[in-house]
């Protein structure tokens, strides 16, 4: 059993713990928050030991009724691997504490690239993760921008992708940011750091993003263009796509054209917290025009990314070797069946 | 066994489909859609027999996948209870159908109190719903006000009710509806027609609701205040909520502010499709200036008037004659453990 | 003088009225209205003479204290031209009608190419529309297109456009129409019916347009990548952007990054309604890579066709037979200074 | 003239400023601004001379384009009163600089009462404004309940006020604040602070107030239930509101129902920036049940307090001793005609 700590136990740690906890290989030997919250009490409803950073504030946690495991350096020695799901920034300055203790971390696509020095996506370079130390799993965007191209690179060739990306404001249960009422551009800038993101996955990919924000909390939006080497087809993109379990189809038989139906589908179909962890792509958007392919797909800014935490910690620890391996366990452990 | 039929599998109907599933005296003879759509498929994943109003669309489901069971005549000779979730103003129309089976039926609080003559609340009416033909359970905001109206009148006395409702404008999952950006006084009228609901379950109690709609999908807000006949005190008040099965108390301690963070810690603890069955009432808004209580409670529109409608279920059917036993059947078999 | 009446006195129409009631050359004879409303007393505030579809409806006015003109075929009669902006689709039911009267017209976007034969924009097609009697205004987004991709082509050559809009879901006035938290794709297929749309304007340049909807009031916002025949550098094309009246730079210095903003910035600017007509672009996103230029556009849906009309008003008549002069005109009287 | 300075030139500064700019009886001798923005380009354009706080930035603002007359110093020196429109809890630290130049000085509502140990309403309190150095115009909520309230208190007596206050959560310019989708309580406690500073005002009326935050940004929604010592007709009322030029009437015959349509009609109507500087009272909602008022009122949240400032200049420096003499000079300079 790969023993599991979470650091930062919010959005994207509470995802992974549940995502790890349900796997036969590997087990949650604790959770990190900062102060007592709603996410504190799911700890200790899941029964995930509560680790926190500032022992001085236990008295608060156990007046909220939320019993305390010890300190952050107490979990971090009873790991093998550490899950970093600090915000954007925090993990960084992380790094020397997990040094210290030699234990293999993973950071989120917050964080740069060079914190860990390599930048992970399952489908894309699993091999090359395998019995590193630090492992840096991208960010939501990058990740459902990965999938998509590898797979049609693979395939065809990819010599260009220009891709507009429309990003959620907040998740759903943010309520400081916004846009209300708005289309921001963020940056102003072509192109947005996104692409130069994508390369430190796919270096060789010549990429183009354009980046907004708009005022919803559901998933982001991408319309992506990609020029090909070689001639593909309709039917053979989509035969793609549904072969890849971490890409789904959102049918035209659904009847689904928006980010809020596809979440209610994910929702009805019982997924845990309604989460959608493959790129919902959008059956009746995928064209091949010429040598060029346009599609849409939504991406769920909460969700992708937990199962690639997932298939890293086993990179990492060398516990299975083959991608396909692992993405199979991943998603067979989370019940995640095709959208 | 019970059997139970679902008119217009929906919103109401879907989730009052999965709740009557789960019960023990219960089962699903079938449901109703009037065309494919997602919600199709999941009645087709649930395994419930999938009925359709008009017979002609049959091959339009079966070529999207969606094997039909038979149109809703045949679905309605196998049950013994409808619950009629059709939209507002459609469930009027299907009585005659229900009298010519003679079939028990349920209504929902879109339909006029005429269209059974009996408007039911678990907490404040069960009794007088016993062996009815006809019941209509009342809409999410007059279940809201109901219960912690009646829960209070019962022990204080209750001589006035002013409420101001705001209300969402659509469901999570309603592209359509609006507003965008803008508060809707709907209507305009002082008083709403809400209080005028609530007294046909509650004819005793002088009620003044005023109602708008606001930018938001996740729940409605009620601003309550009450006049209450003799002394209480907070501790009393808060007291007598957590004891209620169907009202729960938003913890200051979780640190939830709003409809929001709320919908996520119900998303957490793993509710089915998130929904808060009960009245969310926030413990730090709960106040008694001398004999006036006033306090906000979150309505989650999608979901509290689910379990009534199971327990209504029972009472016509006169399975089960207490209350208390039935309301305890239904939240245990949902799984329902307080927030 | 030109006699000119407008047919639908809402968004587009009250817009029209008064940007045709400054100009020196021309004077409104009155404008329409189904009903009593806001805009009806508007109407009798500025002066506009009223005239209704239905005169049985008189009354309802009259007792609204709005007096009634006559009918609509009375302010037919006195009238050169008409500019119809009643909802998209009533337009084309209204040609017999001016065909009757032998009344120049002009519709919006919203009817199809062919109610009129002929689609205008003032930068690209002047001199086309000299004498017509029917023209049709293109909608916002192609009016937008149509003057950078018009301004590009003519200067480098534009082999190819890509453009995402990303749209409003309803004008700010507009408490009925969603999305309230969703992107929605409209339509889901690629390409988007924006690029014929182009085409009938600019029929010699490849276009592929991909559309979506998101919860916002203010106004769209476009990606637009172009492919260029000839080198471009960014400055010529920023210097071509700031020499065109009807294009505008949202400069960097400004620190404007979003529409609210720049909304924001039109309503400090003492624009009438705060309307931006000509194009938003955004200085720091222009960019040139290689052969291809990148460029974010604001448009303001409920402005950007109101000089056009103006303009078509002019041409049709063969008042003035310089699109430069006519132009500048209809700009002047505007008050239409530079953002 | 009464020379007057803004510190601080943005959402209620820039308004101010202009406001008190076409007053007969005063001019702006400066505006402040802390670093360049769309907002210092319009200072520019009205020709209002600009001061900054850190010198040091002038070559910021040069570069830019603008024009720096000197430091906040040398503003304040040139002014007989300034308007301190700087964000909430900025302003109680420019006191002492006030101090240091003697110069009267106002406060908005995002200051504490004890700042100037004063709160201003030009209805409630103009006299006991007279000659004071140092003046809080109240916030625009507690602005626009002190207008009604007194009102009814005048003529009826106000025994008790109950109000639910619907605030938007950014303004229409603000891309950072949410919430996106969420009624968010604030504060969670009730009664709010609302009702204590509706008493800086009006100290003896008994009022308990509500509020929480939606995602709008157009106005503010009231609820407003009060208790009257004699009976009350709702003609009566109507009448009272009507004549009050501070307090509009929004009519049922314009069919307008909410927010948004209201500031539509204020925008049609030219007033500058669509700004609605009266409490907008929806006629129909206004009811008297029993000694019981209820009525709705829009509150646009970045007008209504502008007109108080021009008053509170008039009032302290004794240029005007009546009210209703200052109240009639502001709004006509205004061009503030009834909605």
């Amino acid at each position: 059993m790969i023993k599991v700590a979470i650091n930062g136990y919010g959005t994207i740690g509470k995802r992974v713990a549940d995502a790890v906890s349900v796997q036969e290989d590997m087990e949650i030997v604790g959770v990190s928050k900062t102060r007592p919250s709603h996410e504190a009490f799911i700890a200790k409803e899941r029964g995930y030991p509560l680790f926190i950073a500032d022992i001085a504030k236990k008295p608060a946690f156990e007046t909220a009724g939320i019993p305390v495991a010890g300190t952050i350096d107490d979990m971090l020695k009873s790991a093998d691997v550490v899950v970093d799901a600090t915000p954007g920034g925090i993990g960084a300055k992380n790094k020397a504490l997990y040094e210290k203790y030699g234990i293999k971390a993973i950071w989120q696509g917050g964080e740069d690239h060079e914190v860990a020095g390599f930048s992970f996506n399952s489908d894309c370079n699993y091999h090359q993760a395998i019995g590193r130390q630090f492992v840096r799993v991208v960010s939501c965007n990058t990740t459902g921008l990965c999938r998509i191209i590898h797979a049609m690179d693979r395939e065809y060739g990819v010599t260009k992708v220009r891709a507009v990306m429309v990003r959620r404001g907040g998740d759903p249960g943010d309520i400081k940011r916004g846009p209300i009422d708005a289309v921001v551009l963020n940056p102003v800038t072509i192109p947005s750091h996104h692409g130069p993101d994508v390369q430190t996955v796919l270096p060789h990919i010549p990429i183009v993003t354009l980046a907004m924000i708009v005022p919803t909390t559901m998933m982001h939006m991408h319309a992506v263009q990609m020029d090909l080497k070689s001639e593909a087809s309709r039917e053979q993109v989509l035969d793609i796509i549904e072969k890849n379990p971490r890409m789904g189809l959102v049918r035209k038989a659904t009847g689904i054209t928006s980010t809020a139906e596809l979440k209610e589908y994910a929702m009805d179909l019982g997924r845990c917290r309604s989460d959608l962890w493959e790129n919902g792509i959008f059956e009746e958007s995928v064209s091949v025009l010429g040598k060029e392919l346009y599609l849409f797909q939504a991406i769920h800014q909460e969700a992708d990314v937990v199962v690639e935490n997932v298939d890293a910690i086993r990179a990492m620890t060398g516990a299975i070797t083959d991608p396909q391996k692992s993405i199979g366990m991943t998603n067979k452990a989370m019940n995640f069946t095709a959208i």
